[in-house]
């Protein structure tokens, strides 16, 4: 999973309200959906003054915008849509905290939404505003995301709730929020995978992949705690946000708290496996002691003795060696030096550190 | 103990409201209790209009379904009780943040309940409905959590107290948070085992162990967490619940804050014991590690001595090893070789390695 | 210091309100003083009866209970003084959370008292309900803590203020509270010595005292935590509590918090501590591997060059180890030698390895 | 980053309100510009009356006091402007914690402001006052910090909305937060550096980087999260603050929580890194560890064997190292070397010692 | 700095409101100061009788009690000016927690004051009443705190706010919270000695040095957190406070939240170093570890070598050992044993190890 956290070579010292194209920023299609109850049209618009013609004929309109490179274009879709100067800065700016505020005319909702893009994950900004009768919705590129949400319109299901911008506005959140559920579920397969690895093979080289893991969680866990905050504010009371929606978003607000829950419970868990590891990386540096002491507690002496008979001392001295001209010397030292070793080996087998050693 | 914190395999962009039984669901079994301070009738339900005649015959009716394979038996239960769509669809969105949410005709819980099969502990999902005149329990499973509150109803304890719905869901509650006890008894026997091992033995494998207690603990505080809001929310003054429920319902509450107390205890005790395990491993590596050095100090110069009097330098010169052939040489460096090994073994008992190892 | 955190073996899905004595719980004594300003009369009660002709004698009566083995008894003695039967259940189900509750007829206030019995501290449970006229309390043992207060009593000193129900239960609860400090005392005249010693000796064997105060402090903690909030509870305004109490009352909460906050000063030296000591043991762990390369590289090199002339190569070439015909290869060689082990303990030296294995 | 935390040393016991520059202070550089709507005048003043001359002209002027040392000329400026005596004396103790008052003629803030000098950054102290018709900045040196509004006035940019105070301190204030921005992305390619550095080679000296990195964000942290407070108290209602200001302090605030969002987030992948780094530690001793243990079994039982047959024991007697006679003694021997060690090298292979030491 | 947290060898059961003086108190000095804005006369008191002629004399008063051994004293003086008997036992019941108590006649703050004797610093309790016309200060011991205090109302500069009791108060409470400065300083330079030690030596032994810091660090801010309560307490509206005292009260509560940001930051530096510190510790045993290594690893198989040369095996057979016979056997050998070594070398320093030793 990618995410900028940081909005990098921004200008400074802007005006502020100065609309910027974001770096690298896609180029910008824009996609309406007019309806009301009964009939919905559907149109790639070319010129903005499609969308007056539409909202004339529709009680109902939900305007895409797909990538953000062309300013003016926005500009001027602010404007029609009386949107806030700051507002639409804020929509340009990438990355912003997610929040929610009210405006005379519409309300201005920011989140995280998570766009894949040839098996990546990114982290992208969505814009989301809603007025009397319309939503507007800003992406940073075409994705897939509202395809579900779309389907649905276009089929006519639950289009009575759908001409209530609020609700429209909640339905697009909500899809927004389950996708992370698909992330998630990742994450939690590969901490299950890693603490089996962890938990057969200390030796297993894990770190690498539970550090990218808990920065991705880190990353993951600072863009949705605003959210929460963000989601908490859309309450009914707050203009644009009838009453009925209460249970709805009141649900919304129970699924960003549920990810929230599982992200702390996948750093603790990660946190556990930690410690895990070290210990066991701790445990092993101990056999491997273990193997190296031994082997020289047992060869030391022996070839300390191999060492004395094989000084070379004039044996014509009757207290010189004596051992080297005994007919015996070799066979007794032989046998000494197989007592010492395996008494050295009972030794080491009574401490228990052969067993352990035999168990791995 | 073995819990799902989050629902695998979802479909991506489903519409609100949408029933559809969790994966692996079992077959749903509906159960019935209806009675009043007088007399009590039970039956397993197989057409639910079984449980409109029951309702007409009785001011109380407690239906109990377990099992949550039959999507469609759900649906029209919840259209005859007034259940709201997306309460039902939490039911068998598993699992579910525990919540407490009013409804216009009934309250609706969701908590998670301890179930036991075959020695293995599962936490399930119990979804529970109260209104005007009826309690309805959804679980996972056809346990026996809820015996000994049938029993009682059986039996006619209470059921004076009982016919009112708020003291049956309350019983039930009760019934719930009861059963996560013995669980906490059995993590808090293993943890002192483990503690017990720990001070005993520092090398005992007790990581692997550690490790899973901790992950489950964590598990069960996740779920349980949410459980402490849930029932803080049932307070008199929210509808379908009595003011006399008062009393009752701090009890609950109480419980599960203790719960949660003793969970973060031994949240505490578990990162001590890793820290005292941690330092256990270091201390049994510095010992190995004492053993290598005395080995190495003792006999590295010894070895050395014998190779010395091992060189093979031409002895008619009078400068050249003249202590080979002294008729005392090989006494004198034997007597030399003692005394340094002595000296050696003095200095390290002096420094106070001996002593740590022969404790040990 | 000992203390129970979860109540063992309870019976599963008992009726709310059932009494059942805890295991292992010592014999019923009821011991009673009753009393205005003037007089004094204490007995040791046999008959409950006897308690109401106290009652109907005196304004002010104090009945203390002191093992909870005879369920029958204290049964009768909660219906006549109108305690609820869910704080009675409390009063037995051991240990509790501490809590204060109102009821409609007393105050009813758990906390945990530290009781002493051969030298070991155990943290017991005090039930206290206190009514218009009267104070009960509930203890595991007979006990001595309240000693001082029935001696004031007896002297007749502050009667005056004792009359009031409340006043006691402060003068009790003060009591309690006070109890804390010498073990609070004990636990810092530890850890004051456990620093010592490891600041002295890092190799000392300190992890497992340390390990068992920590445990302790957090079962301390553990009990204590809930008492501070039960005695918050405990304000002006609150039925049974007079308005002049408040000062006194403040006074336990201070010292309360000031308990915990020295616990909490507890934690973060032990954690200190704990970090002190693993340094200190793998700085031990770099003393031991210096002195152990130290003498590898020092000896191995000169045995090799011994085990070099103790080859065997023919000497009648030319090329053959012509150093082992010299009439000074002997001398030389030892020269050599010295240098090289001088060379060696001179970079040691100065790399600053010598320094601090003399200075430890 | 350099940042001052506390000011040293100070005189004890002075009277509160006591005008004193801080040691080191700057010369004191005075810039004033004065303008309306229309037109704007500019200049750098040498004697305060020329001040009053130019709030005569116009309805709004600002006052920009670069360098503390001029305690006499700020005391002067104090008392034409009404400041409080205890906020001037906080415009000289630097540094002083971040804090917003109010005061019966001005609002005064104090923040942090980072101005770069020489490549090097340092947070200096803001002092900013605002009342009916006037704004006064104290910096601590003559930065450029603030060029780009001075821009934005002389171009007549905004004019309009900077003749009030409260918007002009805004716009300043913004400067100053947007001036955090590159250090924080500083710190960002900072971290993604030595974290590649870790991940590609664990034996890297990064310790020394990433534990300055940390100690700089620590006092960073310091520094502005009183400024989070600070902001949050700029809010309509306060006096000197106008309604619609609302939008813009929301936005000044939203911008220092991320700040601190990020800075938090760098904490956490800080403190994961030096997680990563001390298990790259201890598996790098592992690794030679292995190397030694490898080396050390082998080749101690060879040359155990080596030195066994050259024990000089007299060859006469039949017993004494019968292989030493034997016509295939040292090719037998050689064979056997050989298997040993190969076997040795077996063992270790299938223990996957060598497989890693090769990978790395 | 040295501190008492706890009180010890308190007597348990004491009657609440025994005045009984702490263990080890100095002899109780009494000092006077009475003046209005016009004259001042200052008096070491004899008897208590001296202060109500002054307080006849004279509008304000200050009393300043330095030593707390003689209760008797206390208790008449408390009784003179009205002060509440729980009140006088929290004077002598050393250390209380910093806390602010209003009482009918007066209000009471104990806070935590430096005393300095010979160069050790002391946190000692300072007890603080002020009421109508009066102001009483209980030390611990006849410091130099209030000096500067006293100077300022000796030379009459601001008597003329001194007059009123709350602002003496304040003087009193400012110069104490100052005092806390140089001791910040002195911990933040001691800090940075520290870093600047461990980031040159790794090896230095700075963890004594790190931990009593620790520990001094803890028990301060244990100290001083409840101040920061208990000054926050002291704003207009509480009795005996006039409104204009609110700049300044803010003031001493900005400046107790800098302290403890400051300690705050402090704990993080030395947490950060201690990581540093611990990884410094791993690195020098891996280089350690190294030397031992390379040693083992060029010595071992040379001296295999040598060994191998040194068998006694019968040269006569045609098979045993040929290369002695060889007139070029020795040159050979060496000439083999330098290309393993260098090669070895090579190997080591390919592998990075060389380099990193040779920095170091």
């Amino acid at each position: 999973m990618k995410a900028r956290i940081l909005r990098k070579n921004r200008t400074q010292g802007q005006i502020p309200g100065t609309l910027e194209a974001p770096k690298g920023a896609f180029p910008t299609t824009v996609r309406v959906m007019a309806y009301d109850t009964e009939s919905l049209e559907e149109e790639a618009v070319r010129s903005l003054d499609q969308i007056d013609a539409l909202r004339q004929k529709f009680p109902m309109i939900w305007v895409d915008v797909a990538g953000l490179a062309d300013t003016a274009l926005i500009e001027d879709l602010g404007k029609r849509f009386g949107l806030h100067r700051l507002a639409l800065e804020d929509v340009l700016h990438i990355p912003q905290r997610a929040k929610a505020e009210e405006y005379e005319e519409s309300f201005y909702l920011v989140v995280r939404m998570l766009e894949r893009e040839e098996g990546q994950a990114t982290l992208d900004q969505l814009s989301l505003f809603w007025g009397e009768n319309f939503v507007i919705t800003f992406q940073e590129r075409l994705g897939d995301s509202f395809g579900p949400v779309r389907d649905r319109l276009r089929k006519g299901a639950r289009r009575v709730k759908m001409v209530y911008p609020d609700y429209l506005a909640y339905a697009l959140l909500d899809a927004v929020i389950d996708g992370f559920f698909p992330l998630l579920e990742q994450y939690g397969d590969n901490l299950d995978t890693l603490e089996e690895t962890v938990l057969d093979d200390a030796s297993a080289p894990v770190m690498r992949s539970l550090h990218l893991t808990k920065r991705e969680l880190h990353t993951l866990r600072l863009c949705l705690w605003p959210m929460r905050e963000a989601v908490a504010k859309l309450r009914p009371g707050t203009p644009f946000v009838r009453e009925e929606m209460q249970v709805y978003l009141r649900d919304c607000h129970d699924h960003i708290v549920q990810i929230l829950d599982i992200i702390e419970n996948y750093r603790e868990r990660m946190s556990a496996l930690n410690d895990l590891y070290l210990s066991s990386i701790s445990n092993r540096l101990n056999e491997v002691m273990k193997v190296l002491t031994i082997i020289a507690t047992i060869f030391m002496p022996l070839s300390f003795i191999a060492s004395l008979y094989g000084m070379n001392f004039d044996t014509s001295h009757a207290m010189n060696m004596p051992e080297l001209r005994s007919p015996y010397g070799y066979p007794a030292v032989l046998a000494f030096m197989f007592l010492l070793a395996g008494g050295m080996l009972f030794y080491f087998w009574r401490k228990g550190w052969m067993s352990r050693l035999q168990k791995k």
